[in-house]
């Protein structure tokens, strides 16, 4: 069968393919034999999940028939749209209307809207790209393009913190110095690593925005208002220039995708236009459920009593136990973060290869994903050779015996790689 | 803000926004003083609704935290997946497995993931275009293609049927005819006339999609299995070159998103690709739901014993309507059919356009569907001109009362707007 160009470009296997096929294959593994640090699934917090039980089963006792049983708008339903309005007008001061909101089945899919309408052959036959202006960046976002060598990833600044951490900066010159930008897109704070940027970076990446009139998508799926996985340095804004994505697939919901837009109607208005003939629209009784929690104030509380401090804990843990079994001799470092859903670790020797370390795990059960698929392939500058494939990520989301048992063989396979003193390895 | 070529098309007003807006507008105007025959939303079936609702409330209470806060696979849960296969294999004797199924959040967005995969510039810069073999055809497909020019549409054959029926015919030499097919699509039983193929039109097409190494995507949305809301001359096929989209929306559950493709791996396995990277699954609680429908059999029991006796008896009823109230003087024609989700009339008079019509039952509260929307544009040949703008779409949604008034209200503007003898207007 003949596939088109794009086609072509939508087949690949992206890095999120290959993560999903883990947890597949992690899954039919069975729980006994395996230690999965692999998923981006939230914590499974029992208080979190009695309250969207709890929320669904309102809405079906109630809105039943009037959500399910009939088409709705594609910009989301009414009652949906309204409760974003309310909360983020009460939230941050602003004045949003309607118009400025858009509702999705899930912020992947607002992603792709997006990337297909920003990006691509412009009218004067010049491909306008995909920059992803601070990698490491979210896995999924590699599978947004549909033209070949859409995507261009720009590198981070590194910076060391101590014998331990180090942290990513936005390098606001090389992204500067891009020409041919159709949209920018960074998940902030950032899967995998947690880095965010600050307002000043911000002010600079909507600099060149406007210079290129090209928005600036900026998916707060770990960060504000919630889940607030992650602590962020910027908040929302509103901007000619910016589009802001939001999901309640962290704060407890991924299976049921259901995410928003929000940025001025000259951006939202295509979006939904694209909405209307490739969805319909995103499902209605979760959308009905999802404007109960945020009308209530469900989604708030969950976020400060159980989410916030969830993950607090989860990444402190994490990092004892890392600091505890990772060999002392390996020159080992962790993305610097008071939080967050993921550790993203740096193992910086020569002898260290993301993929044979995955498949060295993966043989012995334990599932992480190699760094090489946060970044924009090909991988080939020095920088990225050096760097990416020295990475990896660790999920906070398992329970904490799966999580101490996963870092304990991690640890204890990572030292069997250490070459020994004659050099060999 | 700049939108690529791709973006600027499908930021097109479409036929299927047009009738969202109809129907946001209908609703906003409240019940009234509306009477709208333009929905494509299924009819409200007390026995239908209750099955759902029960239906989801038992998957919400076993099985909540496993369906609806984790990821699942992009290809469908494993539970309705395998109810897809087994349901199938038990009503046609087919052998399929898991690789030939993909679920999907709408039939329309896997619609638009075949159209995006098989349709476009080829590796020699050739567009290779979507075919509508048998237009008038679903609205909605006329907002697929991201490519200039991306969509052909077949004009059909029509035969005249006594004093008041007529049918549409495959036009099988002229799709035979066409070059550039990169898929070919068609709603069996249509959208928006009942039409359907016989198993000899279906060979002819296969023959086709075959030459040019192009796949057939029938979507069953109103036919086989469920709902059999029209009759169908065929029934699903497997085959190396068909894709069959089967959806839940037209059996009650239109704004949960609920679909599947079933098809030759070497064709789904693509589609899968796609999901993963633009839309991740569809909501899980849902397919939980749709799996147990087909598990248990509700199905079957909703399809016989409530959605087509409903459809049956509402066209019959308009039939009945129709025939009393349309002006005797005019040459109207119904698109015959023993049922169906729809009444397309034709009035075949040089002074009836469908865009005027339209706008002069708008104003006076009554809402229906142009005809013109079901082709694709331009309209430049002569059949077109002088058929399709001389078509509109009545939809069988409404209860009985509010169909009996729009008819009635319908027929009286129609008469007001026949010339007099001495030929003005």
């Amino acid at each position: 069968m003949q596939l088109s160009m794009r086609g072509r470009e939508m087949t690949r296997l992206s890095g999120i393919r290959s993560i999903m096929e883990d947890i597949a294959t992690a899954d039919a593994a069975g729980p006994r034999t395996t230690a999965n640090l692999s998923p981006g699934n939230p914590c499974h917090i029992p208080e979190v999940v009695a309250t969207w039980e709890q929320l669904v089963r309102e809405t079906l006792d109630e809105q039943f028939c009037e959500t399910s049983t009939r088409y709705g708008p594609s910009r989301g339903t009414p009652a949906l749209v309204e409760a974003v309005v309310a909360y983020f007008n009460a939230a941050y001061g602003w004045s949003i209307r309607p118009e400025n909101v858009l509702v999705g089945p899930g912020s992947q899919l607002l992603s792709f809207i997006a990337t297909t309408l920003f990006t691509g052959q412009d009218e004067y036959g010049d491909i306008r790209r995909l920059v992803l202006p601070r990698t490491p960046d979210y896995a999924g976002y590699q599978g947004l393009s549909l033209d070949h060598a859409g995507i261009v990833g720009v590198e981070p600044k590194v910076s060391l913190e101590g014998e331990r951490f180090f942290r990513y900066r936005l390098d606001i010159d090389a992204v500067q110095r891009l020409d041919g930008i159709g949209m920018m897109l960074l998940s902030n704070p950032s899967n995998p690593s947690g880095s965010t940027i600050d307002t000043t970076e911000l002010t600079e990446l909507i600099a060149v925005a406007k210079r290129h009139d090209a928005p600036l998508v900026i998916d707060h799926a770990y960060g504000e208002p919630f889940p607030r996985i992650a602590p962020s340095d910027i908040k929302p804004v509103l901007h000619s220039h910016v589009i802001n994505l939001f999901t309640l697939s962290k704060a407890g919901l991924p299976a049921e995708r259901i995410a928003f837009a929000i940025g001025p109607a000259h951006l939202i208005d295509p979006m939904v236009s694209f909405v209307a003939n490739s969805v319909l629209h995103a499902p209605q009784l979760l959308q009905a459920t999802v404007a109960r929690a945020l009308a209530k104030g469900d989604i708030d509380t969950l976020t400060a009593q159980h989410i916030t401090p969830c993950y607090t804990a989860k990444r402190a843990l994490a990092e004892r136990l890392l600091a505890e079994s990772l060999p002392a001799a390996v020159n080992w470092r962790l993305h610097s973060g008071e939080r967050g859903m993921f550790c993203w670790l740096l193992v910086d020797h020569h002898w260290f290869d993301d993929l044979e370390f995955y498949g060295t795990l993966k043989r012995n059960g334990v599932f992480i994903v190699p760094g090489r698929h946060f970044f924009t392939p090909p991988l080939t500058t020095p920088f990225l050779r050096a760097h990416a494939t020295r990475c990896f990520r660790l999920s906070l989301s398992p329970n904490e015996d799966e999580l101490a048992d996963g870092i304990r063989r991690l640890s204890a396979i990572l030292g069997g790689l250490v070459p020994d003193s004659s050099g060999r390895g």
